[in-house]
């Protein structure tokens, strides 16, 4: 039994890029009012479309927050079909005359993850009680169709829409690997009631915030990206700090920066950058 | 008995944002003297009123303070009804003319909040003892009639004046996580044994020291923010040392960056920038 | 037996650079097209050849990779056949009008390394039943020997080609010198085994992702720099995270920045810098 | 004799802020020679009385130290009756014209402090032997009365006029709060031991080294400042050195940036700054 | 026997200063040819006597290398009689043309240092059997005897010269003090023990490799700094690799930024920077 593989099978879907921004108000407030406006439009052209979004099921989609304190003025969040897509886009706002006027402070990248402990520990088990020996052909073959076959039921949450809500909290975050507490070394029958209990907090808070989580091993800094979508931020508290209790959260989590962000529409980025919404160039 | 949820209960009240400001001397030193003033006059105008406080109880409050060292040389203090408010405070002051002359150091995002954990320990021991189990629809309804019963009774305390002592010193602080000492692990009567005992020394130097604490957790990068004000700054260092040697603070506390500072009425702000208090532009 | 060198045999190839660089799109923007035409053409003549390779085997080589989010926007990586030759190359790069717009952010200096585990244990328990005494001359002739046979054929892997694939994932990484895990207090035969075992899992994923390591020892501030090459970026994070379990991962790495970029073929700049591919200047 | 309260006793003195700066030598030589005396003359006439002291015992005292390396070229001490009167000198010293040429590195606020962990093991058990209980009324008029003592005693330690040597190493310091090594749960007589036996190190090099402590629990990121005044400086190493090897640095020292400086004298200002020693302007 | 003294006596000599610097390029690329040969031969008038060495030994020695990746593009490496020449000499280096060119990025400051701890070991043993206690004027006179021979006879190796060989490998480093595992806790026979095995691997390498090993106690943010000299830098890592699993490296090591560079003639600096050898101004 000891020899069952300890990786959790995971499925993937959107790719994801967070980036923050400080504007750079000094120079934007020298700017004339017409060209401000001018500036605007350019930038509504493109982020416009992307906020309703594109793609068979429209979750080709970016969103655009106002951040509190130091950290950034503004945070886009992008949902794509690939890495390369993200590139793409980010060159492409470079090149918008936005951009003068945006220092990027930070960015998170990441893909769209649903950890399948339940599944794991059945296929594996299952597998190993048919005599089927870990990653030969036969293995892999079973493990690609269990992954398949909920990368299809997942669809929707594996491409999510960009939640409504008010506001926003993103935090990247790890799983320790400390000297006597290292996640790592786990038992996954261990690991796999943790995550339970962990997702059971999630579940009792689901109506006042609703969660993203995206896996960055391999793309950024730390192990996760956790998007929290919610009206009331207070709500954002009262989760983390509940979770925080959870044994899996106490001993194993390490958490990164946190951002606040106010979602702004991109029909009101002009009157958040003080043009009037009235008049429009053109 | 061990089945009682760990999770101490909070109340929450203002949202406050910290911002610390290096103020470009250099530049502000090239302006005349005339338009000086009218930079002044214009942060004036938005701030006085603030400084008095707006809303039912005057609480929608905020406050200036000259920093001491190279963290910064202005923090505003800034008590609001929420995180909204609070953003779109930061960008009317990021549209005012005087911003030219400050650059964002720093911030702290947070809100008022107040640990229950005697009411917690009582109540959770009540439900079960009327055999109502945790997070049930009767549980969830009974603990939102305390929290708000409280929310009331400590109205004053959630949404603050602020103190109008000479000093302000500012820092954020965490509970450990470590390996063998870790703050979520500890069960919940030993944590508010800790707790009363923490809360003892600072009632002993209340004479001298004000408090106001807020949570920062899902906000910002430590899990609580620490106002102190006192019009000796020696008391800071005396109340902290003090505290530095209760258990909870020896074993568990993790400090941050501290800040200190002068208050600045604003009508002071002409002096401090340099003007003579007597002519004044329009 | 426990006299036995604890030194694994390690033999070198080419030297490496990584060089992170930001794009200064605001001043790039503000170029005439033909200047940035000239800009192009000028940075081209210097890294068209070289991404084709030069030396005997065409191993001197460079790649550029657009990177994703805010750690750079270029990254270049050089091989060559020393550490002098990658310093002339900083300097000329450094005097093509290209290095106006661009703001090195980071880099990463290292040499490619094989490690030779297997081979180290039986040299070194042959010659300790020879009787030859470990850094006697005879020793040190005998170990020149191996290494210089491993050296010879290994070659290709220790000058190699850059691999043609679309992404690119790079990251630094040490081994644990913690209290009670440290690696380079491990009995060598266990090192062996736990090297063996994380090889296993770098063969199981070979189809899908390249790898190329480099030791810095001595060079950077990490011991080791990790380059990963695939068509599918999601198999990073799949090789990375199931290497995560590995004993020798899950206790004694620690991780640097990770990097993420996308292919860009010298033939590609100017479209990625905006310019349309027609046109040519001369 | 377990509830004798656990913190030493502390008088305080002098206000202290460390200015670490960098001078922008690249602007200072584009100025010419006249407006650059200009700029030192005005410097001087600020800095001069400071340098000579001023208040009762001319211990509201500045002093400038050029720094080696890249931390800073400038390092001005000042030592006053207040945080206020260090906030109004921040403030004086901005406006002045050489500010345009000095750039704020870092920066550390304290004050002066000494510790009397003899005094206070004494008179607490005598307190408690008269069964007087702890932050009674009484007990608190008690330990008012042998702290003001102590500072009549000591005031000349308290406000101390700066020492004339050639070099200055200044740091910051904490005690460790460790898991298994937390000196704030050390019992008072084994901290007043291992205080003790540090001190005689300190007293074996009085004659080559000179010390200010200063406290900054509450006031900055350390716990204390640490300032050392000799004309050789490798005593500074000898005497860190050794004092590494107490018990109570070995275990629970853990030590900030160090800054090392050599005296420059105000009227030196213009020489160093590159201005011949004759001339003057007015 | 407890009772000797814990401080290995060391000796010092010439005092030390790595100054990194970035070349902005940029600016450079911009001055006329005339100009630069103007600012190139500036430099060169105060460098090129430097590298030759000044002083009774020729040993107040400056040289310059170039180094690689993006913390730094130049390294100079001073040594001095004592930290008053040195800051006199970054003054001097400041006040000339081509420091409009260079932004310093790092510094490191300490003297070179000579351990002795097999002298210690002996003469405190010695002056133990003799009755004399230590610190007493009498172990004070022998323990300079000790020294002042040791320092004469360590001359050469206190005040070296900069080895000719093309690669510098620079770092600093510090002894652990860990809550198992604190070097400063370990007894004298055992940290000797540990430094002579220590001291074989690096005999072992000396052809290859030269050392010159300087103390930063008190003076920089490292306790020591080590520069490495070699033709081949494969030997650097080595080495490096090969003490790292040395106990005392192993256990007890920490180690800062790495830092290397190729060797630069005063005579290059003109070909370094884009100048042809040929022509000269004045």
């Amino acid at each position: 039994m000891s020899s069952l593989p300890p990786v959790p099978l995971t499925i993937e879907g959107a790719s994801c890029l967070h980036q923050m921004f400080r504007f750079r108000w000094r120079h934007w407030l020298k700017l004339d009012c017409f060209h401000q406006r001018q500036v605007v439009a350019e930038a509504t052209k493109l982020l416009g479309p992307l906020e309703a979004g594109t793609g068979a099921a429209n979750t080709k989609q970016s969103a655009v927050y106002s951040l509190l304190g130091h950290k950034g003025d503004l945070l886009l969040v992008h949902f794509r079909d690939s890495l390369e897509e993200l590139n793409q886009l980010e060159v492409e706002l470079a090149r918008l005359e936005i951009s003068e006027f945006l220092e990027v402070q930070s960015s998170y990248l990441s893909v769209v993850e649903l950890g399948l402990y339940d599944s794991t520990v059945k296929t594996y088990q299952s597998l190993s009680d048919q005599g089927i020996a870990p990653y030969s052909a036969e293995w892999n073959q079973a493990i690609a169709e269990v992954t398949e076959r909920q990368r299809t039921a997942m669809a929707a949450r594996l491409y999510p829409v960009i939640p409504n809500n008010k506001y926003i909290c993103f935090y990247p975050m790890d799983r320790k690997r400390a000297e006597t507490q290292n996640w790592y070394t786990v038992p996954m029958a261990e690991r796999q009631r943790l995550m339970h209990e962990h997702g059971l907090v999630g579940r009792r808070h689901a109506d006042q915030v609703k969660q993203i989580i995206s896996g960055s091993i391999g793309f950024d800094d730390w192990e996760w990206g956790v998007d929290l979508f919610s009206d009331d931020p207070v709500a954002f508290k009262r989760l983390i700090y509940e979770m925080r209790f959870d044994e899996v959260s106490a001993v194993y989590a390490a958490f990164g920066t946190f951002y606040v962000g106010v979602r702004v529409r991109v029909s009101e980025l002009p009157q958040l950058l003080g043009l009037s919404a009235t008049a429009n160039p053109g």
